[in-house]
């Protein structure tokens, strides 16, 4: 359905053919400071035409905050919004709209629904995230401000073009990979035009995208995003476990195909002797509060998070929608050739980088408030005396 | 939370060392003929002890329906479901109690319940997914009869052996992999001890868990799963997309750490006009009816079932649970030794096919209800003649 | 929260002075023809200011449709729409508010939110009922083209002015009562400024208003609302029989006080022999196909239609904010008199009645998703031919 | 559907004649002290047989503990309990099976689901209600130890014989009525056989329910349940007022007809000036904390709860189970004579006091987890500064 979250539920509507496209936020804590800027942050740096190898039209997209705040403070309520379309008008229809395209939606949406819009896919559109984008830039704003929680997401491959240290021999993951997991700032993300903030990396994404649109073809890669100062504790096993809402939250981004979470797949060729991640005390954070050296588990432990850097990497398919022409059928199944015209993103990766910080502030907002329903409820409880220190947590109950 | 499923909604409780382990399942469909018999089946695949190679606790786990069913047939009302535990007490402390176990659900388990069970990482137990298996059996019982559909999954690597033939130079994915996904049966998959059914690699990989037990360490590895015969239209975007729905389901699975659909993370580095799958006509399924040439889509496109087979991939971390010794803290943070004693599983991965299998179950069992409420609720509204044919989809709507 | 409903899910935003207000509907069928003016109506009939007796503010309600809908079709997708405020300021702070309204939602929305919205009690505004008043309106569109389902609200009382046949001693209620249920139509009920449809009760209740307006008081009342040609089967028990989602759907009606379904409070003083509804063949409707000769039961039974009329009553209580000076105190406890200048409305009874209808058409819309996803789901099974004949109800299977 | 709450969640299997009745029980705090004693209280008090006014069927229901505790404390991980059934046989066809009982549930669970249970109504046994009121019981203690809650129902009428003091001319609510509400304890309610707490009243039902059974036929009923010193603050607007809540809650137990919050039915006759409920400084809670003189609104005002007792009323109809011959029709529509023979509970009032009490706590808990998740992530923000004092709630906010 169109709502994702259960305490910070977020709800959103509109396709590409429409008035507008919005969301309603329900569950957004009372008291935290919002404006329209905090929101467009992360709209203008999801919006189309940003540079010229990611789609060339040009919209801009401005939020109009409806209710749920007053004097510049949320009141609790409900948060409606909605950002205009430019084209608002369902288009005509072409030799093309014979034409399912093959590995896009249209297909799919016409079976489900029985009915298919003029645009085709329907809210497969890309600008469906639009609603999720400026939710979770109200969950961003909240965690930041309640844990000093920071999210930074970025492109790690495009194509056959990679990182060259993701992987090294012999060890887990790459030393320096890992230190781009720990360190890397957004800043340092966009001063790269692909979102990869490795330099010499991101000269040949560049380039392989520029070859692809040349082409008339189109490119898929990964993203790795970070989640750091999360609290100890999120995650709902056993079948809400934080990696499978994170999960959850990322596939339902258009054009995931895979989701990894801290040593993922690869991870998986290493024995447990290698894989472990021994723990040591935290004197920082105070009794009883321990870390780990190494955090292959990507900082969460039987579904629930460890206090330890949250990551996780995604992939992006190539986009189906590409100029050039394609043997394919038409929707009575009559065989022919398709050639869509217009112009088309070849590569979507560098704009998706705020639907996935988003996405994982929404996921973890949500996270937070269901632990802090159990954990605020326990602590109005007489202390557990009868049990042995170890089976006890400092810190969960008053005392 | 215990509970997955909107329309089908699976509950569980149980850990270690309670009683009994269990589930309720919600939206049975009534009229459904099951037996204990049925769902044993399922159980007994995933039950430890089956060979030397997987844990060697004996185990036999029976199952006892309480309710939902009479004269063999459902009644469409909440099944509820049993298994007893062997070991019903709280075992005693031990100087290992002293430490929670390096990458395993000790340590979260406190921090975020702020007590913990004798038996450590309570839920996360492998027990708990006992009543999963449970209530994905009935779920498959239903979708073999009602639409022939089939899941089977097999192991695809253990540590660093892996299927010959996954990956092949300059094809999305290895042809063979690919009829493999498209023909293996279950029968197959358990001729095999370790549940891969290419005996080659089968072999090596029993020789590699050898090697991993004799030395007390732990291996972890790779399973694909194909769902053949699933209808067309399931998925509910923009957030419950397919894809999403069981990334969430395979990742709530304890151990999991990856989860990619058709070509995954493969995919990603082809280009759009390599990986766009093309249409032709399914002349089988009659009029409007489209299938795809290639699958890399993996059986979804837009979030939606398309008809062809779905196939993922889920990547299982090594146990964390191993005897050898390892430098680590204690809950004080103290640092020391942990050496587990007794005998652990070296590899979950065969046992993990059934529990693989049966989430799938359920998850596509849950969109199949979900789907069905739109459709059978759509047919009832006078056909839509206004648009052109291209626009309805013929099949969805009584005419 | 501000979501109602599992497949039919009704979302809304929006509270006094902000700029609009709205809803997102999702789950609703596709192929479903919806204008603008489809919802217009019952917003109009909702409206402040149709008449001197309820709130002489002139306000107009017009609805703008934002998605989900396309050639004046439905796509299946969320259908998002607003309501422009008039007033979209917050407003001036004044003596009166220092006082929280007796009786309103000043104080324990300031309580549970910690934050105080200009307009006093936030989401308790009337406005809020805009975006459910459009979500019913879709709602009652599907229904009577689906199954001709008739919605009708009509006003039982106001004060101590009531119908005089309600209750007739020695009949669980009374004859002519029983006939406006059956028979009444939005047509009778609106040509009377009070909703009333008895014309010489309607001429009190007009006069009781009009004198409670003169003494700067306000008065509640009874609505009753009648559900004909619901489909038999509706109600998910034991936790969602039909009769608590009802009564859960009134209550979430500002000022309700009360929920009675057919012979209701009055009912429990009768004896089960006089109480029980008999059963009659219902030719008309075919083979094993029963109706009732009486109808206590406001068809429902188990939790489940019954395929008769549904029928209950609502009680609003008279509204809080009335002109009177009364002795309270203010938010920090001073005692004081609180005089609440401005014009407000003496009886919201009238406008109330689209608000019930429409938020029935939602409860009973949501009902007919699931009772639809479970029988065309449990349709796909072989019939169940094992089983005496009186055990298995025919047409709920395809055989 | 079979599970109640959001974060507080009961889901509940079983009917008359399986295995067993059982619950799972998600959210329950950790850290809870409790025993199978504190569940068995109110089974108790539920079970049949516990005098010969109500069912005269001798049934000794235990419960059995299966998860979620260990060492006598909560662990925050689902409960699972259960209770055996003595009568584990479907039973016999006899003639009477060719009937559905008037206005029981087995016509329309033939209905919904296709299929008969051969004990008929399936889930509308009132076995169904012992998941419940174990759920409800370990709710109810949280509740007492963290917040003082006290929940009290009692039985205010049997057929026409009912409290003299309910109303009283010219006054809302009887002076006596409000003091019962305000005072009275389980003891008083226990030590009446008819849990009616008026002692010349309870002798008058009694002789009622004793002339009913004599005359095979069954009566109806209310009950008037309390809750006192639950926290300020509960209930989550605007479809999820708590009276609504309450409402589900108490409208899906067997039976019930009617709910009306506060003065109900009867307050919609008075006017605002006199159903206003003034306020005043309370003294004892400190600082902004407001009480009102009446309480008219029975605790909850705007759909929240003000800190007032909150109290309402249920209407339960006569049992449809009656002895006496009916003349009703076949499942196959064939008119005829019911006789059902056996003994039948003539009044469930009596019983239903736990039930009513135990869903109470159920509804209340769960609203205290969504709104400790408010207030308690709220609470993490930096005080509002920039509003007027009376914008801003002190306590709900760390300082």
């Amino acid at each position: 359905m169109s709502t994702f979250g259960k305490l910070y539920r977020v709800t959103t509507y509109g396709e590409s053919h429409c008035k507008s496209v919005g969301a309603i936020i329900d569950g957004v804590p009372p008291g935290l400071k919002l404006t329209e800027e905090d929101i467009q942050v992360q709209l203008s740096r999801r919006r189309p035409g940003q540079s010229d190898i990611t789609t060339p039209r040009s919209e801009f997209d401005t939020v109009h905050l409806q209710s749920g705040t007053e004097h510049g403070v949320t009141l609790g309520t409900p948060i409606g919004l909605l950002v205009q379309n430019k084209d608002q008008r369902p288009h005509d229809y072409t030799e093309t709209d014979l034409y399912p395209r093959p590995s896009h939606a249209d297909y799919t949406y016409l079976a489900k629904y029985g009915i298919k819009a003029s645009s085709g896919g329907g809210r497969s559109s890309a600008r469906e995230t639009i609603g999720r984008v400026a939710a979770g830039a109200i969950a961003e704003k909240f965690l930041k401000e309640a844990y000093g929680v920071e999210i930074v997401a970025f492109v790690g491959s495009v194509g056959k073009v990679a990182l060259p240290f993701e992987h090294e021999e012999d060890q887990v993951l790459g030393k320096e990979y890992m230190n781009l997991v720990k360190t890397v700032t957004r800043e340092q993300v966009d001063a790269e035009i692909t979102r990869c903030p490795h330099k010499a990396t991101s000269v040949k994404m560049e380039e392989t995208i520029r070859a692809a649109k040349a082409a008339n073809d189109s490119l898929g890669g990964t993203i790795t995003c970070v989640i750091r100062n999360a609290p100890l504790g999120l995650g709902e096993p056993c079948f809400d476990k934080l990696e499978a809402v994170l999960a959850h939250a990322m596939l339902s981004i258009p054009s995931t195909k895979g989701f990894e979470i801290g040593s993922g797949f690869r991870g998986t060729t290493f024995p447990g002797s290698q894989h472990n991640d021994p723990f040591v005390a935290d004197a920082e954070k105070g009794e009883n509060r321990l870390r780990t050296t190494t955090n292959w588990s990507g900082g969460i432990q039987g579904g629930i998070s460890n206090g330890e850097d949250i990551y996780f990497r995604i992939g992006f398919k190539p986009p189906a929608t590409i100029s050039q022409e394609q043997e394919t059928a038409q929707y009575d199944g009559t065989a022919g050739t398709l050639a869509t015209r217009g112009r088309h993103d070849p590569c979507v990766l560098p704009r998706a980088i705020p639907i996935v910080e988003t996405m994982a502030a929404i996921a973890i907002m949500d996270q937070v408030l269901q632990q802090n329903a159990r954990s605020s409820t326990a602590a109005l409880l007489a202390p557990v005396t009868h049990l042995p220190p170890t089976m006890v947590f400092p810190g969960q109950r008053k005392e």
